[in-house]
């Protein structure tokens, strides 16, 4: 709590909340810059009863959301939660310009319809994480259409070319020779620009957004504002495991997609991922989190079983309890298909083509019985084709190639002629 | 005339015609871009009977205009002699806002009346070379000011930053880690606006302004109109022969300056720079340059006195012929002052402290006789302290160190105790 002035104002009740503050929104940030202004600026908004603005930036050429923007967007609820104000910012200012180059076929300018669509695309979507009805929506064009030619020269003038050609991507393209178009330099200063016009206390960004969220701190000081802090969220890598989730790499879970995909999805990321996803993508409380993570440690919690409890709750954030409920079930069953042995014995059948359950089971020798074959149907333990058998009355017809099941380890392939 | 479509379509006259202005407006360019182009816009015009519209961009910070300017203006009046129309821009815009960065005493911003006053300053001196009363006036700010942060994104986008980082002063201070603010690289783009708000026919420039004088073939490509073409004029070196010639080198001559200093600094010239002086500074026609540059080659013509006839023709059209007239006879008294012998016999004086000059000049054994004497007054003969005697029956007041001369190589410095 060094240097942060206004905490020493704070009574202890509001020291209670700074610190319940402290501890959620700083957690899983990457780098919080600079600190020191974020913990003073949490101090002023509990003192004088002033929610911060928390600004996040959209590109509305692209609504197509994803759980790697969860990460983000688990942080604005954060915010959110403790009553600050989430400003959404879509960028329809260069999306109705698109790239004037004409070079990229991705960003031709956009109608007003378009951008409306997009956006309405954006706020439905996001509406399974934040609450909608308490964002303040803001399009940049409203201002940045009313900037002119000296204004824009005098904040051109705040920055140098080569600290532009520091940015990553420009640096990379500047060194083999690809072009950048002059225009590009002023993608940052116009989020920048974002920033000042709407008083801006936080933004938001992935670390790769470092350099363009930074320049909003210029912009303002330009303008003699008080200067927002940067919240820099990880990227969270895709299925892969190695990329960042995007959805050109299609290594992405879309938070429109199917329960029963984004639970299958899920449990295919790599055991090393289980932790981060917890952690920065799940709706868990960090006590949850932290519990899984013991017990993961611990050895008490199977990795498949921490995959299932993070794809369930996934697609609860998403769809709701029952579909979590059924798209859980649903991959028992998948998962259990894909656990058959790859050599099922197979038998040649020449009896009935229909037959009671209890009775196929005695004849192929998977039980000795009919009455053992009641007791296993009722127990849940035989399945046809994988589907589990409830009423020991059933009957099967037999076609080529059906698979009957008994317990976890007996299968017989039925083969026909018929 | 290969290429050149609308020639084919003049008559004989036009022919004719277009032949004269090609001869002279070509004539000492160092580089015309492209030049087939210019051919066909002179065509045009003769074909239309449309003048071009030939443009030429001020800086309304540093109205000091010296000879170094005489090339392009001289360029100009030809184009006003052919009936073309000559556009001048104060780039008041970028003046106005003057150096954001805030880095550059030199750059603050200018108001309404510096600007104003500058632009007066600029067409006073421009008048003792073109005529400014056929002269378009043009204050960018006009058309500047309207620009919008759009338009500034898509003229922007016709550019890349490698290709702004080759211009040469660019290029050398980002190679020497020394700052270009970003709004550098607007002038160019704005300078190449003006030339599509004129839709300007031709830009004359200095061989230094290459890249910002193209710049306006490309935004005027960008906006569908047709390019202009550039002519780009020798740079002429100042007094030293060395550096270009500059206020800020010193080694310049004003337009504003005495007739003396002006006939006087022509005068220390390099004689090597002579007939680029004649070609490019001078107002004389084409014969008389060509046939000055002739003498020189044969060698009838010494040097000094063609240097003598570039000083006379500079003084004539920046003063007059009377002033030049005077100066030139100055310049010789100086000269011959120059051509004094550094030992000069001394006679100390005992006579008397007023005397006439036959007397004096018969006295000190430099003539004959006072009848001799006479005689060589009334050819000018005779002078004291440089100044040549008018009148036989002038007297002197005999101070000491004063130097009585007769003829070109009779000296005397007369020492007196009183």
């Amino acid at each position: 709590m060094e240097g942060c002035k206004m905490m020493e104002q704070l009574n202890d009740g509001q020291k209670r909340e700074w610190e319940k503050q402290w501890e959620v929104l700083s957690y899983g940030v990457s780098s919080i810059i600079p600190e020191e202004e974020f913990k003073e600026k949490i101090a002023k908004s509990i003192k004088n009863e002033q929610p911060l603005k928390v600004k996040l930036g959209l590109d509305p050429t692209a609504p197509d959301v994803h759980l790697g923007h969860t990460v983000v967007l688990n942080k604005l609820k954060q915010f959110q939660e403790f009553g600050h104000t989430v400003q959404l910012i879509i960028g329809d200012f260069t999306g109705k310009i698109g790239d004037p180059t004409g070079k990229s076929i991705a960003r031709t300018a956009l109608t007003d319809e378009e951008v409306e669509h997009n956006a309405k695309t954006y706020f439905e979507q996001f509406g399974k994480v934040i609450d909608m009805e308490k964002v303040e929506l803001h399009y940049n064009s409203k201002w940045l259409s009313k900037v002119g030619f000296s204004e824009v020269l005098k904040l051109a003038s705040t920055v140098t070319v080569a600290r532009m050609l520091e940015r990553n991507d420009f640096h990379n393209r500047y060194e083999a020779n690809k072009p950048i178009h002059l225009h590009e330099f002023f993608y940052p200063v116009m989020q920048g620009y974002d920033s000042y016009a709407l008083d801006s206390d936080i933004e938001l960004g992935g670390t790769d957004q470092e350099f363009n969220v930074l320049f909003g701190r210029q912009v303002q000081e330009h303008y003699g504002r008080e200067k927002q802090v940067v919240l820099l969220m990880p990227l969270i890598e895709g299925l892969d495991g190695v990329e960042k989730m995007s959805k050109s790499k299609g290594n992405y879970i879309g938070v429109d997609e199917r329960p029963q995909d984004i639970f299958g999805k899920t449990m295919s990321i790599p055991d090393a991922l289980i932790t981060k996803y917890f952690e920065l993508v799940s709706p868990l409380s960090i006590q949850e989190v932290q519990e899984v993570k013991r017990k993961l440690d611990e050895g008490t919690l199977h990795p498949r079983d921490a995959k299932m409890k993070l794809a369930a709750s996934f697609v609860e954030m998403l769809h709701g309890k029952e579909a979590a409920r059924q798209s859980r079930e649903q991959f028992i069953n998948v998962f259990q298909k894909k656990a058959m042995p790859d050599e099922i014995p197979e038998v040649m059948w020449e009896g009935e083509e229909e037959i009671h359950v209890v009775d196929l089971v005695k004849e192929l020798g998977l039980l000795p019985s009919k009455s053992e074959g009641r007791r296993m149907i009722k127990n849940g333990g035989v399945r046809i084709d994988q589907e589990k058998v409830t009423d020991t009355n059933q009957t099967v017809q037999v076609t080529d190639g059906v698979v009957v099941q008994v317990g976890k380890r007996k299968f017989v392939r039925l083969r026909s002629s018929s």
